[in-house]
């Protein structure tokens, strides 16, 4: 701890958005502190992101095991070592929390064990791990980054054990033999790869007519079409009517009257801000429904106060909350950065197969600019090489402006969340098809794929069948 | 074969480049004859890229099936059925042939089987494989393409038994215990990789000072340093100075006197041009040591006829053929087409760990542009979280000018070669830095690891140690 309780910025919360926002602020000079209740990487790093594409890439691993022979290889599949799958898991995670540690101390920000609470707009309480008891500590300016928790619907309790949140779902030290998924959004379709590869019965409910419902209906239509060939079911547009316990296990009920029986069911209808009893709302911070609301710059209602991450009704995303975190810092520190462009931001559900996207729908699209200013190409990963190496199925769709520029690319495949990175370079410098087109893509890759769509918008298809 | 044999254009060899320029030519309403004395589809889909890349993906499956306790799955690898590898490689290969087969159709492009000459500018005699005899071809225009065949070094016998090609090593129906792969070049360290993955015990030779000596020398060190570690041998900076045979295989000798032995040797040295007894010379084609010589929109020194792929001295790469052919189309029909920029074409060694860059080396930047013009910034993929859960190590290395956009960009690491999509467009568009570090990449993918070496150039590391 500093001699002094006074910083130019402190941080509440240290998950993606908070430590982010530590470190370009101590880049930047200010005097930084970061004030995290458990770990430094919050949710992103220790309960979301990086544990479950641990099980999934595990997952993946099986997966090529049990249909070693189909490339040639020949293997037993003995089954899944959870104890192992954790260690794995644990141990990825450990080296990319001591990796962020280490970037804490290099960056000289002063990190604070202990649950903080707003008392005023400059003033965090906060309530140290080491019983220290409690101590105030200033900032020129405070930003609020306590992030969020799995959600669960009115009246149903997760008990942790048979009805359990993602939370526990990574902590599981066994594979369920059957399992029901209350949600098919990222986080549901994520979960249901990995136990399908695991070797569980897994049913997804939702009560949205598609999986991924927030992705274009024809990545969704494509994922539902993988899932299905995977033997994933899933009972979709009809809601959750309630969950009973049974014997062993549960017996979930849906509105159209079939009942779907399991040895637990994971509760993945959502993440809620963690907001109560933080003394935001005394502290004359605006709220909407939990959320703190901010503008373009992540400005609370109270000056000087800002907020960032899972709190804020943006994307739920570690690499919205990164962007948020400097956008803050730089923004504290008078660099006038640019706000974000949040149709700009790429997607991806890690499931397998993958599902990744930046910029709009083919539907947003029409409803922005008019049925007739849209096209759109979809390019089948069938025609392409390195695709049908992987084995993998599935496609690039591209929706353009009319003579314009791309408005959205939405991916299907093993392996397309890689492929985000060129597409989102594409939506965001607002690239015409044919300025793309006459680039060279590296033959074979997936990428390609990416090429060849924009090649066929710009009435010059290579490897297609017109 | 049409009523006459008069075409607008007569295309002779169909792999990338020949089926590329066929397919827009007749997209832009020319009657092209497509002349192939084998396959549609060429080294590339039938002797090179998509079967090595086949060979290259069983390889990976081999080795997660045999580390797949790592990551927690319980399973035992038996070894490699090469029955089965080259069934599901020939698979692949059959697959793409049938759809390229296809276009060929959908275009109405004469394919023409059979072995042709060059009689004239405008004419060529094919002798059809169907035996019907010899005939002649004209077309308003004539694009050479009959591509490239594995080299070997001055009185060094290919016997295909004992001293094979990258032609044999494809159709190999055993697994070699020992082999010795004569050029560390990007074939070379292919088959490496494959090999060694296979159970293989490799020796690479080149005499130039490291492996895939054409790219950044920081790469090239990195890929032997992962070699290494996967028991990969190499005899580096030393000639080769000939190979005897043993009882039961070969022997090979390098200048330094040391001398490897092994069951068979590949001489992976390069690609020659196929140009020999064709009728370029006696046409005025203008030669080179046996490639076409052309001008910036692939014109020989011939009117009429232009040359593109491997027969040219460009890139061997097939999708530069590919650029090469669409450009020679889109250049008769009048479309003014840009020339190539071949810096701009990305390159990709898909060997485990990949390799990908496209632009200039760290070398050829300074080079160009002075020492103390050029910037460079590694980033290590041991902070990369997607790397981490790949158990994958590596580096993005971004070469910039000084205040100015990025020159070249440098990869190694698994699953690598996809970033080069990005890559390339970043490249190419003559990015600076900050345009790229202010976009946000997607958490957490692989494609991270190119923002934060952006980031790290504009100013802004984000998980970096500074």
């Amino acid at each position: 701890m500093a001699g002094d309780n006074q910083f130019d910025l402190v941080i509440l919360g240290g998950g993606s958005g908070g430590y982010a926002c530590a470190f370009r602020a101590a880049d930047l000079g200010m005097s930084v502190a970061l004030i995290e209740k458990a770990e430094v990487g919050g949710t992103c790093l220790h309960r979301g992101c990086i544990p479950t594409k641990a099980l999934l890439h595990a997952g993946e691993i099986a997966d090529n095991t049990r249909e070693a022979a189909q490339f040639g290889v020949a293997a037993t599949f003995h089954g899944i070592d959870m104890a192992a799958v954790n260690s794995y898991k644990d141990g990825v995670v450990g080296q990319l929390y001591k990796g962020l540690q280490g970037i804490v101390k290099a960056r000289k920000i002063e990190f604070i064990a202990g649950e903080g609470k707003l008392v005023s707009a400059n003033t965090v309480q906060v309530s140290t791990n080491n019983g220290s008891g409690g101590q105030n500590v200033t900032g020129s300016n405070v930003v609020l980054a306590t992030g969020s928790v799995p959600k669960s619907l009115p009246g149903l309790e997760i008990d942790g054990n048979r009805v359990i949140s993602s939370d526990h779902a990574l902590k599981l030290d066994y594979v369920p033999a059957s399992a029901i998924i209350l949600g098919g959004g990222v986080i549901g379709c994520e979960f249901a790869s990995v136990w399908k590869s695991f070797g569980t019965d897994v049913t997804i409910i939702e009560g949205l007519p598609h999986l991924v419902p927030l992705e274009d209906e024809n990545s969704s239509k494509l994922l539902e079409r993988a899932f299905r060939r995977r033997g994933i079911k899933y009972e979709l547009g009809n809601f959750f009517s309630g969950v009973e316990y049974t014997e062993n296990g549960v017996r979930a009920s849906i509105a159209n009257g079939k009942t779907v029986e399991a040895d637990l069911m994971l509760v993945a209808v959502g993440r809620g801000p963690v907001s109560a009893g933080l003394g935001y709302e005394e502290a004359g911070v605006a709220m909407d429904r939990g959320y703190v609301k901010v503008d373009q710059y992540c400005r609370t209602s109270v000056p000087g106060v800002y907020a960032v991450g899972d709190l804020i009704p943006t994307l739920q995303l570690a690499h919205v909350g990164f962007a948020e975190g400097i956008l803050v810092a730089e923004h504290i520190a008078g660099l006038n950065p640019a706000p974000i462009d949040y149709d700009g931001v790429p997607r991806v559900t890690y499931s397998h197969p993958e599902v990744a996207s930046v910029g709009l729908t083919e539907a947003q699209a029409k409803g922005k600019h008019g049925e007739d200013a849209v096209k759109t190409f979809n390019y089948d990963l069938a025609g392409n090489g390195k695709s049908k190496i992987l084995k993998t199925s599935g496609q690039v769709k591209v929706v353009q402006q009319v003579d314009g520029p791309v408005l959205g690319i939405h991916m299907v495949g093993d392996r397309m969340g890689e492929l985000v990175g060129e597409a989102q370079l594409i939506f965001n410098w607002e690239a015409l098809p044919q300025e793309v087109a006459q680039l060279v893509h590296a033959h074979p890759t997936q990428t390609e794929a990416m090429g060849e769509a924009m090649m066929a918008l710009a009435g010059k298809p290579l490897h297609v069948h017109d």
